[in-house]
């Protein structure tokens, strides 16, 4: 059985599998640094000529920015895949806090059994892409071709807010096109349970301007009688959530879908607890919706939250002054079919309606991206789930992640691409900070997991 | 009749008495500047200088920061008066706004038929200092003495918060025991109509500091779960107001007298309406508690408002963030006898009731005083009025002041002074901005008017 011979291969090639990861960790492909741009370019090269080695067509493609990556490797006939990573990693700063420095990869007992390999990027995202990329290599290596053809796509710009991969997959719509994503810049449930990512929140961000007086006041003089605009602010932030922690913009849980008593039944099983979630940031209690339990909260309901707010003296000791305006960022997490465009009205008519007759209102819209939901009756994620358990010897957990990755949207809206979300990463890994480690048994795993899947979505 | 002989004097002099107070506004007397401190000095000499050419028993009197001017010119067994005042002068930037050098005073026709002095400080409040000290120099230049015991008590810091006055007035109590005090630092009702200030609202000043996860956030993860602090402190702030714009935190109003009918009918014949004392500013319509006119929240009512917010993200763009804390600063006006320690206690509760169980509150309390108020019934004032009706020839407004001037209080507090503030003040004299002005007709108006209170009150 050929897949066994993957397998093995895979397990026989780890150590080498690892230099090699490392080779390419050792490149410092900071990408919001300008200083770094030609080690950005390296890191990119290096890549291509990985692929080219994997008998993939290759190239560092050119965008107003870095490049981006992309390589195929064709199978006419067979289902057509399109794995998405990113090969720029965070700054490194604070460099004293590292115990090695961040581009000397090596490989650190963390506890005691437990092996995990140090550099910036190795968890996020140059470790997870080298985990799919040697369980594409073993199998070529074991199997003379994959079973599957084969797009990968992999950014230097994802840490710089991905600025012109929407623009680059726009521009090459034709060349792009597949029949699944797969993006592997996701995580484990636990160590022990892999986690297929099945949605993805939609955001809507936008900023309101309360304008009352044409100037900064004397509250001795103007207070009782001048509108003061964080009054005003205060009162419709304090008016989106309703008394049991629903949003209260109207017909703003249109499109949002009822989870069923399986699925809830199946969240609760995992026992994630509030104390457990909230414990880790010094929290005890959930808050949000009364009636919704913790894990659907995190990832099936829609939210409203105020990220920013400012107006009138903020500095040391006191001033009595009534501002002439105050501001505030509101951001909303979507699920499922909500809509942002019919939202971002339903909310800016909700916040005009607040505003007394003398004073207006400006908004300022930043982002409005739809939520991404996996089909979940879909074969390949059958077939994902499937061979994740064959590997782990459990149920992987299908759930949605809280956060947006704009560019599955991207995919969806631009390609029509569905995508299957998977990946190795623990939230001990310290992605974005000193010390970022990647756990060595699962870049092995992991790579295991991947032959798997692939080996299932080729038959 | 001696008065009248004071006054053919004060029109005589007029060009003499502007000469003298140019001399004093030539001096750069910027408290709050370092650079200028050798100026300070030489404008309290000026000033101790010119009132022992009056007769008086003057000194520059050291404290931490600039000095204060006490002179005494004692008459035994006839009302003592306390006449306060400030030499210092705000900064003069933008100059480049300053159409004649700020500190080379002249006297400008401002439109038609009207002149005014256009210097820093012409106003406030060398410019009122000397209003009142002219009219004590023809007093006694005709009459060979005041007809009351008068103490002048000069500050060199109020424009820098008054620092150290309020110390030194306690380590000279029995040095500055008086009658009653006269303040000059206020204004007119109008250009034709005097005004007598005869209440100070007190303040209350507080900052809370809202505390919920022991770190910044992020809202994909996060939201709907977590408490988010901003959305609690807006909740605090919207919940400080009823519908009807009273204050909400019990008690608040305890110790709030009801103004009478007679007195509310004299507000309202002075005709002020909405449009135009909002109209300045750009509004239109007056805020605040629904059943009050509006000189009566002016002036006769308690406010609150939050002078300033800030938490999470303020910066360009977007930031999907659940900050860890987020604070405001809230200010109380107070009238009559509503106690600040009172309202703090029950604010702090009020506040701290909104917490929830998992999240904290801390409070900055800055400042605490109780409104001052004006005996109505004071032969005083009885004979305030009348001096002033007689020169004006229109009756007075008798009104109080929406703001607070602090060392009335202390007057009140250390020396159980009750005070007459009385000025020349308009609202177009600019103080605090460049082109500050004094009209010629309110030094001399003014100067009359004072000689005819010295007058009434030395009988």
């Amino acid at each position: 059985m050929s897949l066994a011979a993957v397998l093995a291969r895979l397990d026989r090639d780890l150590d080498t599998n690892a230099r090699r990861l490392f080779d390419w960790l050792a490149i410092p492909s900071i990408s919001t640094d300008r200083a770094y741009a030609g080690d950005v370019r390296r890191a990119a090269a290096h890549l291509v000529d990985d692929l080219r080695s994997m008998g993939f067509e290759a190239a560092a493609r050119p965008t107003p920015g870095h490049p981006v990556v992309v390589g195929h490797r064709r199978r006419p006939g067979r289902p057509h895949v399109l794995f998405y990573g990113h090969y720029d990693v965070q700054p490194v700063d604070p460099l004293e806090l590292w115990t090695n420095p961040p581009f000397e990869p090596r490989i650190v007992e963390i506890e005691p059994g437990r092996k995990a390999i140090v550099a910036r990027g190795a968890a996020d995202d140059k470790g997870q892409i080298m985990t799919f990329l040697e369980a594409c290599r073993a199998t070529i290596a074991e199997t003379g071709d994959l079973p599957i053809s084969l797009t990968v796509l992999v950014e230097g710009e994802e840490e710089n807010g991905s600025i012109n991969l929407p623009a680059f997959v726009e521009a090459n719509r034709a060349e792009l096109q597949a029949d699944l994503a797969l993006v592997c810049d996701t995580g484990m449930w636990d160590r022990g349970r892999p986690q297929i990512t099945s949605s993805l929140r939609g955001l809507l961000y936008e900023e309101i301007i309360v304008r009352a007086a044409d100037r900064d006041l004397h509250s001795g003089h103007f207070g009782g009688t001048a509108q003061n605009p964080i009054h005003i602010l205060a009162r419709i932030i304090a008016s989106l959530h309703d008394a049991g922690g629903r949003v209260a913009v109207p017909h703003f849980y249109e499109g949002v879908h009822e989870t069923g008593a399986n699925r809830l039944a199946q969240w609760e099983a995992l026992g994630l607890t509030e104390a457990d979630f909230l414990g880790t940031v010094g929290l005890k209690f959930a808050a949000g919706e009364k009636d919704r339990t913790l894990i659907e909260k995190i990832q099936a309901r829609p939210t409203c939250d105020c990220n920013g707010i400012w107006g009138g003296y903020t500095g040391e000791g006191t001033k009595t002054v009534i501002p002439g305006e105050a501001r505030a960022k509101v951001s909303f997490r979507l699920v499922h079919d909500q809509d942002p465009q019919a939202i971002q009205q339903n909310f800016r008519a909700f916040v005009a309606a607040q505003i007394p007759p003398d004073c207006s209102v400006e908004f300022i819209g930043y982002k409005g991206s739809r939520a991404v939901q996996v089909r979940e009756d879909s074969p390949e994620l059958r077939k994902a789930v499937a061979a994740l358990k064959e590997e782990w010897g459990v149920e992987p957990v299908v759930l949605g992640h809280g956060g947006s990755i704009p560019i599955v949207g991207d995919f969806k809206r631009v390609l029509d691409l569905d995508a299957l979300l998977i990946g190795w990463g623990l939230d001990d890994d310290r992605i974005h900070s000193p010390n970022e480690k990647y756990d060595l048994a699962n870049f092995h795993k992991g790579q295991r997991s991947w032959a798997r899947i692939i080996d299932a979505l080729g038959t």
